[in-house]
């Protein structure tokens, strides 16, 4: 088995040498994370822009067997595109895994986040893809846990892969083995930042601005979502799909729309 | 009302003026578009980086009445979050417009679009948002048909916006007023780019990247898809949304992955 890795916090990233640590049971490793930390880089990709991708050892200074790394200068999704047409050209990687992020991906995260992102370019390519994300935003993170139980997941990921179309969101609670109360499948649970922008004055006397917030948790108590499992110690996982058409909409809208369907050609 | 428009393209676009000349007979408009080109920024968010707003004219110079202008240096969605916390603070505008883009958005080139990114933030917000693009990435474009079709669209979404946490893509194809056939509810048409990577080496002898890529389509001949309906120089309006949990595919692997969620507490 054949298995790509990247990332959105680097490739030198402490997350990132856990996933490695985690998936190396499973077969031959190619990783291609982004050269500087890449967060809430959602799906974008460098249009217009160079792109240097770069060989490169394991953090201690060692050539793994079984283990080639690389940093691009991009995106994660820069990452995924990168080592599909320069690396595999033609052959696919059997597993996509992008994380492990320091820092919660659950709710309305997954619309900004670059670990995500990459899961997604991966299933659009039709490569069985899952994303880790444990809550803890410290460059330190213990990630025992979440090696711990995502080495379970992607045994059973394995075993039954998601449809096609179809990627994988895993988020872990901060906490030891015996802290976590289990796995649960779940959905996205709605919630959003608020009061996100501090406005500052610069020494000339011009405002400046700072990307800050607090979250929002909209769907309180539901424990189908996955941000109020997660609350509740519970490993999350969530299916996501590349298509968000929002069909029952479109039905309704096929219906009160009807006269701006009606004069084709008839202008 | 209050119309707020953003676009990826950057303030000065020739497709950000046509999508306020749209906008103008419908009520009072607040811009903030990106000081650079953002295209395929998605839903890419500035953390950790400074962001600035400034005042600025229309592109000939003048101040209209009842149109704000501002560039902000982030992406899209940074322009969308420095509105509603900086520009609105706490009433939110009654529309968000976004565009029009220079290019197609249908297919899977929603996953990547700023244009689109905008617009999913603002019904994350509660704000009814509408993405234009139009089917030519040339700076001199001809809006005209874009502006005919756009209208007849926002007068009906007014009237009969779509349901929370749902946005709408409308791609118009090239072509004069009477070159189009109408306007086409439709779902987002599966596709994907390949041979996305151009190699060249530099003077020094090193390897570096310019991604490029060509369209496939993935569904070919299906006109319930909008990349079908668009070739076939219809109109096309697709509703998204938020949440993109992959429903049937939570409920097959709450029984095929059974066994992951057995030993809560067991360990």
């Amino acid at each position: 088995m054949h298995i790509f890795i990247t990332n959105d916090d680097g490739y030198t990233s402490k997350g990132l040498q856990a996933l490695i640590q985690m998936a190396r049971p499973f077969g031959e490793i190619t990783v291609v994370a982004p050269q500087y930390p890449q967060s809430a880089m959602s799906s974008a990709v460098s249009i217009g822009k160079m792109l240097r991708m770069v060989p490169v050892s394991s953090p201690d200074g060692s050539f793994e067997e079984g283990i080639k790394r690389y940093y691009c200068s991009g995106t994660p999704v820069d990452c995924v595109k990168m080592a599909l047409n320069v690396l595999f050209s033609g052959k696919k990687p059997d597993l996509l895994l992008s994380g492990i992020n320091h820092g919660f991906n659950g709710s309305s995260a997954v619309l900004y986040s670059g670990t995500l992102g990459a899961t997604q370019e991966g299933a659009l390519n039709g490569i069985p893809s899952l994303a880790f994300s444990l809550k803890d935003h410290s460059p330190n993170a213990d990630f025992n846990a979440s090696i711990y139980y995502g080495t379970k997941i992607i045994e059973e990921f394995i075993k039954h892969p998601p449809v096609e179309y179809s990627f994988i969101n895993v988020n872990i609670p901060q906490g030891s083995i015996h802290e976590i109360n289990g796995i649960r499948l779940s959905r996205f649970g709605m919630g959003a930042w608020i009061k996100e922008i501090e406005s500052r004055t610069d020494p000339y006397g011009h405002p400046y601005y700072w990307m800050v917030g607090e979250y929002e948790n909209l769907e309180p108590g539901d424990l189908e979502c996955d941000h109020n499992l997660l609350d509740k110690n519970y490993v999350t996982i969530v299916p996501h799909k590349i298509d968000n058409t929002n069909y029952p909409e479109l039905e309704r809208l096929k219906v009160v729309w009807k006269d701006l369907t009606r004069d084709d050609n008839g202008i």
